[in-house]
């Protein structure tokens, strides 16, 4: 274990074997931190929140938590979670394994995530997003969940397994982004979708079925785990 | 008071009665912290600028600026200012009581904003932007300044009171978005606006009065103040 | 040279004449600053990553970091160069001299930007793009490389000298914003451009050339040389 000397860590934490924390990082009392886990310099783990009702921040074994990143207490990453620099993510989060979180990404909390999932850089997900496995979520998307804003009413949004968002798309409150649907960069999307099939504009509307997509060599794009298998583990693509 | 014994205070910064510092933060000298506010670690607060003009930073009693804050000196906020992570704050705002600003945004400077608005995460305020009272402002919202890219021309936006700004959109130099109006989502605004009027597209079209949008219950969803009221004072609400 | 106790600096770097550093920066092993240039509180300049391959972080003279800002190891930018708050760069950028990076920017590494380049606040740069001189990107602009996402195809972005990319857009995988062209607020850009055009929508499309844009007075608003120097060297601006 190495703990940087600047380090703050409450003693009620409950920190893992082999775990590195970075310099000047706090760890806050109700925080568990799984074996063999990295977190970066100037962390805060573990804020704490009436709204987490004293549930623990919970992160799995093997993780990497990139610097400058905030967690609140009350929610739980399964193992191998991998951040950017500067994530916030709030409480009540339910994530799955592997999954990554691009920097400046912010996590509105009170959502589900399937395994696997990557949201590259500067992702909002709005609370109660229900997100599946497998599945992409590109630079500066951001999931909504208010459909009269400022209201009391949370219809947050679903993403289906393998769905993939492109950059700057805003998925409107209770959309449905289907299994394996490809939604372009810079639309928005109101509605349900049908799987596998592509989305385009403000408002989206469909432009085929994503079988339609030709890599460089004339192979089919989508479904992409048949050519793209890059940071996932062996016994996951062996069933792709 | 209780201030971490990591925390940096000048000797020069006025500190109000009741306050908490958290952890490596930084009050520099040209300060002024109101009773019973709470500032989260890794903030700085008072950074030091020639465009402050020796102004001192002045934030009101009851607030609560959360971790990993930036405010220059030469900005002034009435009481209640409540902030999420991350939130860098330039010279030269003059902000109203119980301003809320989200994680991530950023306030460059040199703009007025009323009593109790509200700006969700990652929101943008250019230069010489005048907002009103009650406004709402989602997130990734940019409200821009340069007619002309790059000149030396400064056309501020301006937001009416109780008018609302969804997700992702632009509001164009100079733009009026009039009292009580709805922008929608990914939406990009130029010129003035009609009061209670929902615009949406890009650019930016009228699609009707914002009494013809209604809640699931079959009330009228706008104004909203008769039906939201979270977060805002009693004697604030007795007045909706 | 002005360190401040709480700066962490490691004896392996090189650290120029008058340099200063301020409280809870990090600097790691790789890193080598130039001369009068000032770091900010809350920095980590060099961060160790495989990809980087051993070359060091190289910040030219009189260079200006502010605080919060993270770079990596691998990267080199000549003198003066100038950064808000919060600014993430990854390895393997080849930039040159006088650029600008605002706050929140976030730039992926693995590419190459000329002289005297203004990247305004939260900008998103891609891997391999090929940026030119004189170029502006402005608030919440995101340069793409993937053609097919997730693929392990990388088609970054080239921008050419003296273009200008106005706030919110999304220039697509490979496309070629042509010298001098103006990309309106809230456009999507795919393929090749025209130069000294102007271009706007989503998908965005040619409105004209920029010499019909005119000031205030009247004036020509572009080539944008003839009236915006504000922060350019004067050797620089007498050939303008």
């Amino acid at each position: 274990m190495t703990i940087h000397h600047t380090a703050i860590i409450s003693p009620k934490a409950k920190i893992g074997a082999n775990v590195e924390i970075g310099p000047n990082t706090i760890i806050y009392d109700n925080v568990e931190i799984g074996d063999n886990t990295i977190i970066g310099a100037f962390c805060e783990m573990g804020v704490a929140n009436y709204l987490s009702k004293g549930v623990p921040l919970i992160i799995g074994k093997n993780s990497n938590i990139r610097s400058h990143s905030i967690f609140y207490e009350g929610s739980t990453f399964e193992e191998g979670l991998m951040t950017g620099h500067r994530v916030t993510v709030r409480e009540l989060v339910k994530a799955g394994k592997n999954l990554q979180i691009g920097t400046l990404s912010d996590l509105q909390g009170h959502c589900e995530i399937g395994d696997y999932v990557r949201f590259h850089s500067n992702v909002h997900i709005g609370q109660h997003s229900k997100i599946g496995n497998f599945v992409w979520i590109f630079p500066y998307v951001v999931l909504t969940n208010d459909p009269h804003p400022p209201s009391n009413t949370m219809l947050g949004v679903t993403v289906e397994d393998y769905a993939l968002i492109a950059t700057m798309s805003v998925i409107l409150p209770g959309a449905v982004i289907a299994e394996g649907c490809l939604i372009g960069a810079h639309s928005s999307v109101k509605g349900k979708t049908e799987k596998h099939s592509i989305y385009v504009g403000s408002p989206a509307k469909s432009v085929g079925p994503t079988s339609k997509i030709k890599l460089e060599d004339g192979s089919d794009a989508y479904p992409w785990t048949k050519h793209f298998k890059r940071g996932y583990p062996e016994d996951v693509i062996k069933n792709w």
